[in-house]
């Protein structure tokens, strides 16, 4: 699942990162651990939600578990002082992004956490790009649009076109300054 | 797992809660619960972190996983603006409170979320009382002492001690509101 590593520099431009196997979540793991390692932030991917059924304690060895539906988003953490929490998704569509990608309750969190004053979004892996795309904007589109996918040229306009680089991976970092410029800005003000 | 919701409120307060299995992390999900369900704050216990070795992929029955060390937090999320983390710990010992219980990564993860601006602690069982102990103070033990093991002295002194109620479970957003009260109230006062 990891991306190759011995990837010549000078072509790093026309990758063709699906088709080489750097799926989305390696090159966001990759990234979550450079920020740390550089204490750029502390965001970690959450383990996989599970429900154990049967366990052989004379080993600690789990025999048989299922797994269970995430009920809110898959990475989250700390940045500036801020709470972020995000969610990647792949979407094969080049003309819309279907929301059935996204649970009910992951929408019902994801309001919980901007009314509470965190930051979230989605990572939206589309056409050959990375997106972040906001809460806020995600929001607004279920609660005014009868539409059960967004168009990509909303994704594209509304969106903030994220980074491929070969140290970080994704740099979604970069993203959430410019997404969030204000809350951020005001944040390292504050500090 | 679950505390027994038929206990008579007028017996409450002497309730012994180890002795009637009313132990502390269902004391605390059933809290981190009702907090989400009254719109209070946004705090998820975090999966089980295990390796999964084998999956039964026509069934989507994982066939045999270990469990991982964790090297964060159990809880984390979002109150009043601010990011939480924090573990629950019980401590048989009535003396002092072991360090073994927490291991080096925890205590470096601890280390990364205060100076990222995030709010980090242990709810400590002990004594039959339930105790907040900040992060901060965690840290200054372990910097500045030799013992290998926190008296209940300072765990009692330093700690703000957590009260349990019979609708919530262990009230600590209340703990927080008196441990980060300053930060607490200039994030309400920015909002």
């Amino acid at each position: 699942m990891k991306y190759p590593g011995n990837i010549k520099k000078t072509f790093k431009t026309n990758i063709n990162y699906r088709n080489r196997g750097m799926d989305l979540e390696a090159l966001i793991n990759d990234a979550c651990k450079y920020y740390l390692e550089n204490d750029m932030a502390v965001i970690y991917k959450k383990p996989t939600p599970i429900g154990i059924v049967e366990v052989d304690y004379s080993k600690m060895l789990i025999k048989k578990a299922y797994f269970k539906e995430a009920s809110t988003l898959d990475y989250n953490g700390l940045y500036k002082g801020k709470y972020v929490e995000f969610d990647a998704k792949e979407s094969k569509n080049k003309t819309s992004f279907p929301l059935g990608n996204i649970h009910e309750h992951q929408i019902k969190h994801i309001r919980n956490i901007i009314r509470h004053g965190g930051i979230a979004f989605l990572i939206i892996s589309m056409n050959d790009g990375f997106y972040l795309f906001k809460g806020e904007d995600l929001i607004e589109f279920v609660d005014t649009q009868e539409r059960k996918s967004i168009p990509f040229n909303i994704i594209d306009s509304k969106g903030v076109k994220l980074v491929y680089n070969y140290n970080i991976g994704i740099n979604y970092l970069e993203g959430i300054n410019i997404a969030y410029k204000e809350l951020i800005e005001n944040e390292s003000t504050k500090n």
